[in-house]
């Protein structure tokens, strides 16, 4: 073993907390529940799903012991790290070899495509205990390789069956557990004799339903960012002289915004969904931060912070035009486009070809940022929405705004700012008590589903804002979750993405204290993420968690 | 009181520990030892400080009970923020009231200004209840006015003569050090009867001499920078496709990145220092990253991590001639210059006007760098180098270096970056219990020095590598850590800056090192900080600080 830090050894010995009926995982019995149907375009989905439409809800209760057959499962991570996944490995082997241990878990290597290429290890005792209770997804990698096409089910059919297995966890999004649904319903159709169970992972938090309280990963990478903003803030209030400019990581959804605002009370919390909802223009949210900056500049108060969703641009209507139009004209346009150099010439070029509306919109925007937006495309050709910096563009947008203020007499303070992005810095953090407690119990879980022989399931764990005994595991149907949307010119059955409902307890509780916190220095310091210590402070849930789930409290 | 982390109420809580001799303050004496000289230049610095220079060293140890008589004392935090400072002031009230009841704190606002302006607040138990252990400087603010003038001393001598203060305490890095030398002979020469005190601050670990061992809040800041470090890496680790660059604050000094690099096993750790003392050249620098990144592609990791200094342009030999003739230049031809409005068009003329050799370095800067340099200046219309976005400066001609790697058959990987840039993250996080323990014991060790009525002394506390109960509190003369140094145009004395030696133990035990950390992925993940749990966790000490007083240790 490499170096190891005295936290990481400290937590090898932590013991994750399980839901009492899971205690005894040779007792658990499977109780089928009232049928589902779908989110909605239920025939359709029908159609797609002859064979795994329509499966019953699944709950756990406390059995008779059973004796279990060996199984062997396969395990894959897929898509983006989520503190905890290492847990649900953990989980799943542990009740795998309790149950009988003969059993054997095999992970397949940097994600979907080590299950196509047939790259993986078998999980020893030694090597599970190596990675208890750590973040990332080391173990055995992830990647984005997309499983959605029969001709790699049956390469994967291929691979499972020379290894004798007979289950696949998928641990993944949204997009992998869809793609989870498709193979379950493949494999069932073809009596491939291979079951397939999904596990909600994500810290964007946008998997989530009635009966998925919370994707695991969300409650560590939101810690991580409450930690980072808190002492931003105390920075900024111990200064006096900037403005913190923070964008934080959570694709389309806002949950990590929203949730990170809550907990913080940051100056301002932007949500992409109310801005959409809204039709608010990029005018309108810059004009929204600068009266902001100057009602707290006239009360003496020259800093503050501004919470950025990382896919706010493409929820503000103008900026979606603007990009798709982008994507058009350089689809249009390649051949010419390509043949210029230099970069300000390109952006001219572009220029030149918009429609009169979006020209204006286009031409305002700062020039690093109009470059940025044609400069790097992804495989498909399409701007990076991702790399486009919002919080340096919002920086420049404002201080233009108020510079005009300024000049009207409107606005007497200094402006100076700060830019900040956080993603990458929560994603892989050694997840907290409840996320290792919430993993491990998904991967012992997972376990129970396959030795029911179910298949087309995710993993689903309820009352999760109660403490962990009390929690109520069991399985989801996968197409119960989904409905069909319009993606790259089909309709396609997909997993219903949760953005932020703006009925919800959480954005109504910002909506209630946001002109509280845009004036005063309401700042809450979380401090950083604290494995020991007394409970209200190592096993605290999120606020959204406590917010959407109060109704199950005692 | 508003809102409070269920953490920042258990850290309250927290019982600072405090060196064995100063666990009784009334039986506190104060031993003086060895006379001082200076850092150099002795005889003009005695000149200058005809009263202050050639003071004997200061230690205390336990002695007979003494009563004493009410002080009124003043304190201001002066400069950055750095975690502890509400600590230290915690420190100087509590054993203030407990020498004598009727003893007053005043806290000046605002940094020095506040004690030119005759703006302060006097302390109460329940104002320093609200801020024990926390981060911060937010009790009382902090600022950068430069208190160096005579007409000021009588200023602020007017201010606590109204107050009857005779102590005042500056917690400052070296310059506001050295200013609160100057400030403390003036009040002898002037028989002013106020004692200046001081307190070493500063997360860039760059007052440090045999007497100092460390300064305070470098403990705290750095052990932020390592968790987000480490969990980068584990991300890096997990999706193997990015290399991360993170600028690490720090100003001049690399010990920050020092620090981080020895903690995280980084695959790179530049360190400025060594970069000036072998005049590497910008390209220098970028080939090394790149041949870096080519060996670790051949081993099949297209991925790892660059810990870059925020100072090292600076030290970079080309780029200090550079920013230096530009500095030069934008002044020669002001007029003309501000008349340009385009940005690319003051690009152009900056060029224009540049030596040769300087013109074809400042052409092979990435044009939004370039433009970078000259678009903001400081007030003195200066470069502004602390804004000069380094880490991406790297990316972008690492990027250009492996491209022609590529077109040469030397490198066949694929290279993606990030970059990051982590200060305001850790300036006012709350202190770990080291920084909690160190500054409330500084802050002890000061009414020590101000109950035995001595001036111009830096708190000092030796034997920090060790338990707490062992350190070795006293105080240094200012003087003696002083030289003469040429700064803005006239010889000064100043506190003399410890930059990171090549020949110290924590440099060459990143040398040793280095391939090794290259070439494997032996990342170490650090974790958040932890305020409870095992000692060995909670208290562990700076590799730093574990290097150079090793020879302590017992």
């Amino acid at each position: 073993m490499n170096n190891i830090s005295n936290l990481q050894k400290a937590r090898y010995e932590y013991k994750p907390k399980l839901p009492n009926v899971l205690k005894n995982i040779s007792l658990v019995k499977v109780i089928k529940g009232k049928l589902t149907s779908s989110v909605s375009d239920a025939d359709e989905l029908k159609n797609i799903f002859p064979n795994t439409f329509g499966l019953p809800l699944i709950n756990f209760e406390v059995g008779e012991k059973q004796d279990s057959e060996p199984i062997n499962v396969a395990v894959i991570l897929s898509g983006g790290q989520a503190p905890g996944g290492h847990n649900v490995i953990a989980g799943i082997y542990d009740s795998l070899k309790k149950l009988n241990s003969k059993s054997k878990l095999f992970g397949f290597l940097g994600g979907p495509s080590g299950l196509i290429d047939n790259e993986y290890i078998e999980m020893s005792e030694n090597l599970i205990n190596e990675f208890r209770n750590t973040g990332g997804f080391d173990i055995i990698g992830s990647g984005r390789t997309k499983l959605e096409k029969e001709e790699q089910f049956e390469k994967v059919l291929v691979n499972l069956k020379k290894l004798n297995i007979s289950a696949l966890v998928i641990i993944g999004g949204d997009d992998s557990n869809t793609n989870a649904g498709i193979l379950a319903e493949y494999y069932v159709k073809n009596n491939s004799g291979v079951q397939v169970i999904g596990v909600p992972k994500t810290i964007d938090g946008d998997l989530k339903n009635d009966m998925i309280e919370a994707s695991f990963g969300f409650d560590t990478a939101t810690k991580v960012y409450n930690e980072l903003i808190g002492n931003i803030q105390r920075d900024a209030n111990s200064a006096k002289k900037y403005w913190h400019f923070i964008k934080l990581m959570g694709r389309s959804a806002s949950h990590i915004a929203l949730e990170c605002g809550l907990q913080t009370h940051a100056n301002i919390t932007i949500i992409s969904e109310e801005v959409e909802k809204k039709h608010y223009s990029l005018q309108d949210i810059v004009e929204y931060i600068a009266n902001v900056i100057v009602k707290r500049s006239d009360a003496g108060k020259d800093f503050g912070d501004v919470i950025i969703p990382e896919g706010l641009i493409e929820f503000i209507p103008d900026m979606k035009k603007l990009i798709s139009s982008i994507n058009n004209l350089l689809e249009a346009n390649k051949v010419e486009f390509e043949k210029i150099n230099e970069l300000e010439e390109k952006r001219k070029f572009v220029l030149s070809k918009l429609e009169n509306d979006l020209q204006n919109i286009y031409a305002m925007l700062p020039k690093d940022i109009a470059s940025q937006m044609i400069m790097e495309r992804d495989p498909h050709g399409n701007v990076q929405v991702s790399l486009i910096e919002t919080e340096k563009l919002l920086i420049e947008l404002v201080g233009k705004k108020l510079s005009e203020y300024k000049k009207a007499g409107k606005y007497n303070g200094k402006f100076s700012a700060r830019n900040h992005f956080f993603g990458y810095e929560g994603r892989c953090a050694a997840p907290t008590n409840f996320d290792a407690d919430y993993t491990y119990s998904l991967g012992y879980s997972a376990t129970v589903l396959i030795a029911a022989k179910v298949t087309a399931y995710m993993v689903s764990i309820r009352n999760l804002s109660m403490e962990s005994s009390k929690w109520l595991p069991g399985g989801v149907p996968l197409t119960s979750m989904m409905n069909i949307e319009n993606r790259k010119g089909g309709n396609k059955p997909v997993i219903k993405k949760a953005l932020v409902e703006l009925e919800g307890k959480p954005f109504k509780e910002l909506v209630a204290n946001r002109s509280k916190w845009e004036l005063e220095n309401d700042y809450v310091y979380q401090g950083s993420i604290q494995y020991f210590g007394p409970s209200e402070i190592v096993d605290k849930r999120t606020r959204t968690l406590e917010l959407e789930k109060v109704h199950t409290k005692h």
